[in-house]
């Protein structure tokens, strides 16, 4: 998907928002589980319920690798059902030395085909790489997490331009590639930082973690770094999709997301 | 796996040679291809090939993803077989916010019984614990890399104590856990790196890869790293699996394992 595409997508739905496909099954309504595929059928009618208000699903890779080959199987027909005008996120967060992460590629974007996926900086360019030489496919790298975690390493400062490390992953990064094909990773417990991250990377994506469940405020977020052309991408899982696990599961879903989009609404009459 | 148990089968073997199931449905022989699975009917000729001569495999769980569902049944598959007395490596390099990382252990350690698994460092320490949880499994960290891309971040001077970022990641998570669970990916490639690595972490194994392909030398790892307790597991795929892609293949592996081993056998008898 190019990125006037998903502005395309973003102006029609007047949303950027990402629903997080962390698909448990131990979470999953009791009622599904009668049925073949479980996971499949909880996603199914969750993208049904909230593609109106949705521009972006993100299956999260680990829930779906813990089922083993039916997790697989589940993934593939997760993607291959989400409709073509959605961006899809293999949130995967994967990155290995050169022929190893061109086999993650493989993976993600031609076996199963997704538009982007997220990507590790630590292992550097030669493993960001394999990942850009697909066309219409983009990157999502991490840069400064929503996890408490992040304040480990992520936050350290880099004696190269005394900046922490979290903003040199992103301003050497952003000349491996235009803001056509690279998205970074910023949480949404960050809103103060993501400021100056807006400002290294004007017109780059911002995939947004950490709304809800992590405490992060998609108001905060918005005035921190909306731009003209919208530039966020605000994901939600768990207080979306869990909602509520009972029957009515999906059209609750759909409520919450058509909650979240109605203000995204505002912060775009407001600031786009 | 135990410390203990590793350093039994070294001894046993007089090895320290990690075997790397790296495997690549487009450079399997020919005549493996009429075979149901032949990506494990690969394996387990290698594994029969070479099993006196290595005390680890490191499936690189990339290649198996790059095939779907079937390649992930395929790798299910290959660990089954795996006698249990050798060490297995989920070369995986995974990492997220806890409740992801949770996912992925279940996946590895669980559903398949993998004794180790490669971590990436960059989300920091709760990222990383939710691998710590299981008795007897391994988290193998990412802190010095074998490819060019290490120089990008890894390399970077921190300010915190002047040291680069990949001694900060060995001394920072040294603290997380002992050298019972915890083991650090260092290059072969750096060996003069090594002997501070060494100096910081004394007890903790490292697995080394870029022996061959990549340009490391199984020597100068050994002189650098090596301790009374071996302390090494150095990995070769390319240069063992590949070594032949006739009929041949197998024996041919096992014949470069076992040179491997013998060269091994020599730095043991000097330095342990």
């Amino acid at each position: 998907m190019t990125k006037a595409e998903l502005l395309h997508q973003i102006k029609l739905k007047n949303s950027y928002l990402c629903v997080g496909l962390d698909t448990d099954i131990t979470k999953v309504p009791r009622h599904l589980l009668a049925s073949d595929d479980p996971i499949f059928e909880f996603n199914k009618q969750i993208i049904d319920a909230t593609v109106d208000f949705a521009v972006a699903y993100k299956p999260n890779i680990a829930f779906y690798e813990s089922q083993g080959a039916k997790g697989w199987e589940s993934l593939q027909k997760t993607v291959d059902y989400i409709p073509k005008a959605c961006f899809t996120i293999a949130d995967a967060k994967r990155g290995d030395i050169g022929n190893t992460s061109a086999m993650y590629a493989q993976a993600f974007f031609e076996k199963m085909s997704f538009d982007s996926i997220t990507v590790a900086p630590y292992m550097g360019r030669d493993s960001v790489e394999p990942f850009l030489q697909f066309e219409g496919k983009w990157v999502i790298l991490l840069a400064y997490t929503s996890n408490s975690g992040s304040s480990d390493f992520q936050k350290l400062t880099v004696s190269k331009d005394d900046i922490p490390l979290y903003e040199q992953v992103i301003s050497t990064s952003s000349k491996w590639a235009g803001d056509d094909q690279l998205m970074y990773v910023v949480g949404a417990t960050h809103p103060q930082e993501m400021k100056k991250i807006r400002s290294l990377v004007p017109d780059n994506f911002l995939l947004v973690p950490g709304v809800g469940a992590q405490g992060g405020s998609l108001k905060d977020v918005s005035e921190a770094a909306i731009t003209k052309e919208v530039g966020l991408l605000v994901n939600s899982s768990r207080g979306i999709i869990y909602a509520s696990n009972d029957k009515e599961f999906a059209s609750i879903a759909g409520q919450k997301a058509k909650e979240v989009q109605q203000e995204m609404l505002g912060y775009l009459n407001l600031y786009c």
